[in-house]
């Protein structure tokens, strides 16, 4: 009489911290869930069940982990699109499907398909020599930022070039690589806002949030993003409902945004997964993005994006010199009982994202001191990291 | 440059939900976390990484599995008492110790304790044969209340003879099982009060509940119980607070209790472990019991056990007829975005707790509207269960 409920089993291609907290949101759900995972000490895969080493990058391994699955579905964006047609010729249900992953992994088809949905972005063009680089400057003024079309996250494939001898360093460094050049947009801050959508259409959109990013990487997030005027917060709700359907997203799309001095919003990136910018919301809204990711690639009604609060702080906990973040949890957990710590148990490395703490309250201010002296103390040890 | 952060590994004996829902916990503290489970797809084996199956009744399992741990806890109470004491003996933390589940284990010895401790129970004494049951009823009047003095869970081990000649029948049905006779407590509601509390003797209690009882089963959990008078809120925290100190538990302690007409509180059952009457923390509370748990038997600093919302109310979903649960999530996530269902991956028998829904916000007779339309609907396809 024992044996379990039939219910549907949600793969996810690769095994990082966006993979552990969607296992972690699925338990809730009943559901199956698995990982293919390069090792099995990876974020992942220290925490769920039937896990499955292979390469995401294997059309075999692929096919062989989609075979054990109702849905593939992904915690990045680097499974070669004709893997992804593979596993769909293969009768897979593929969420985020590859028409839509296109625009999340080739940046010059991300910024041509956001013209044709008339959504402001920053200025762009092909970077193929110096020239089109300062010619594109001469138009734009410096800096310009050099991208790479694909493959970059968390900073890397982005390139700040002040002037043409730099750009021309830069260049001849990145020989081959396939690039993009921006203008350098000055911004007042950046913005997030989060969506998600199933197959049939159904939408729902997070509050909008302030990110404050330091070397290309995320380091806080403010939800609901402090002052932001009223209008503002329907825009970039509109736009990212808009951007969901233009693109044909299912699961999580997050919308990167700079806010610029007139009020005006630019598109700076897409992602097609649960996204940083979003762990506030495990704590903070009545709907995980993780969980709220699960139920659109699994076609079920979508939940509740409301934050249960009037503020929630995210800061992220970056590794520092010494690897024992256990050990210092203690500290924290001891000096403030509220904070939540969530560890991802990777491997630390300077500058690598391990964990991220969240406070929940009323105050914007005093939560993210709270949030920055345990995030501060998990990296190094003290509490002004 | 891989490999996990050096953290403890917590063992779990048992893998019904409870376990579950301590796995979902672990995985944000970035511990190890496996279960001793009886068969690959109980409810924790499920969505745990690593789990060993075995028996929680052969010593020689007991020990290979805790060979892989740190720290060794429960989600039930029926490991034998020399099992646990073999498990110390092999040097491994073994959270809550023989010596405090003894009184979850032996409704005899705690109500000797109790006694010791001052707090206040209903009447009981050793029913061995008829006539102590009679004699028994002589001075505390009929019906009184057969318990089964170990096993019991879930109103099994537990029956209510109203006349000589039922207690009669029962103890012939009953032939050699070790039996206490209690009062039949004539009480206005059922309140349960969580404390976890840590081998350094750290304590942390939560909102007093109350909790809604149906043929022996938790059907229902009001957090905070509405309307309990200031002073028996602080009654049954202090109270909780003595036991876990008494008893000298490690882990979550939750303690059932009868409040009389006259605002007494009369306390019915411990349990050493999460508990049915806590699962509302998941939502309700800024650090759930599933989560404390674990910092308590890791003596980690406890996290604040205080609420989050002015009302949240669990409901819990028992198995009907028909198996297939998953298909009725639609409807429910459909037809209220703003509940959390939790279901626990069990096979369906009519009766059994296959799951809960959680409401959490300000108006109890909404929330309690709401979470049992849902679980009513995911138990039997109709919104009247």
């Amino acid at each position: 009489m024992t044996g379990p409920v039939v219910s549907p089993v949600v793969g996810m291609v690769g095994a990082g911290q966006l993979a552990r907290m969607t296992a972690q949101a699925a338990v809730g759900l009943g559901i199956g869930f698995r990982v293919l995972a390069a090792a099995a000490d990876e974020s992942a895969a220290q925490v769920c069940a039937g896990t499955q080493i292979g390469d995401y990058r294997s059309r075999r391994d692929l096919l062989a982990f989609g075979g054990r699955c109702d849905v593939v579905t992904f915690d990045h964006e680097h499974v070669p699109g004709r893997h992804l047609r593979a596993l769909e010729q293969a009768g897979l249900a593929v969420r985020p499907g590859p028409d839509a992953l296109r625009y999340a992994q080739d940046k010059r088809a991300m910024r041509a398909r956001l013209a044709e949905l008339g959504v402001a972005c920053p200025r762009s063009d092909r970077a193929g020599c110096l020239d089109d680089v300062t010619g594109f400057a001469d138009r734009s003024g410096w800096p310009v930022v050099l991208k790479a079309v694909s493959g970059g996250y968390d900073g890397k494939g982005v390139w700040v070039c002040g002037a043409p001898d730099q750009a021309a360093e830069m260049l001849a460094q990145l020989g081959g690589i396939d690039l993009l050049v921006e203008e350098h947009v000055a911004f007042e801050r950046e913005l997030a806002v989060l969506v998600a959508r199933s197959p049939t259409g159904q939408a729902a959109v997070y509050p909008v949030v302030q990110t404050v990013q330091q070397d290309g990487i995320c380091r806080e997030v403010l939800a609901p993003a402090p002052g932001l005027a009223p209008a503002t917060v329907a825009a970039a709700q509109r736009l990212g409902l808009a951007l969901a359907a233009g693109v044909g997203v299912t699961g999580m799309l997050a919308v990167e945004l700079f806010e610029t001095p007139g009020g005006g919003l630019l598109v700076n990136e897409l992602a097609m997964r649960p996204h940083n910018s979003g762990h506030w919301t495990i704590e903070g809204a009545r709907t995980s993005q993780f969980e709220q990711h699960l139920r659109a690639v699994l076609d079920l009604p979508l939940g509740a994006p409301t934050a249960t609060a009037r503020q929630t702080v995210m800061v992220n906990v970056l590794g520092g010199d010494d690897p024992d973040l256990y050990s210092r949890l203690v500290h924290v957990m001891a000096a403030d009982p509220g904070v939540k710590v969530h560890l991802y148990g990777k491997a630390v490395r300077p500058g690598r994202k391990v964990g991220h703490v969240t406070a929940v309250g009323g105050d914007v201010a005093e939560l993210r001191d709270r949030a920055r002296r345990a995030a501060s103390y998990l990296s190094c040890g003290t509490e002004a990291g």
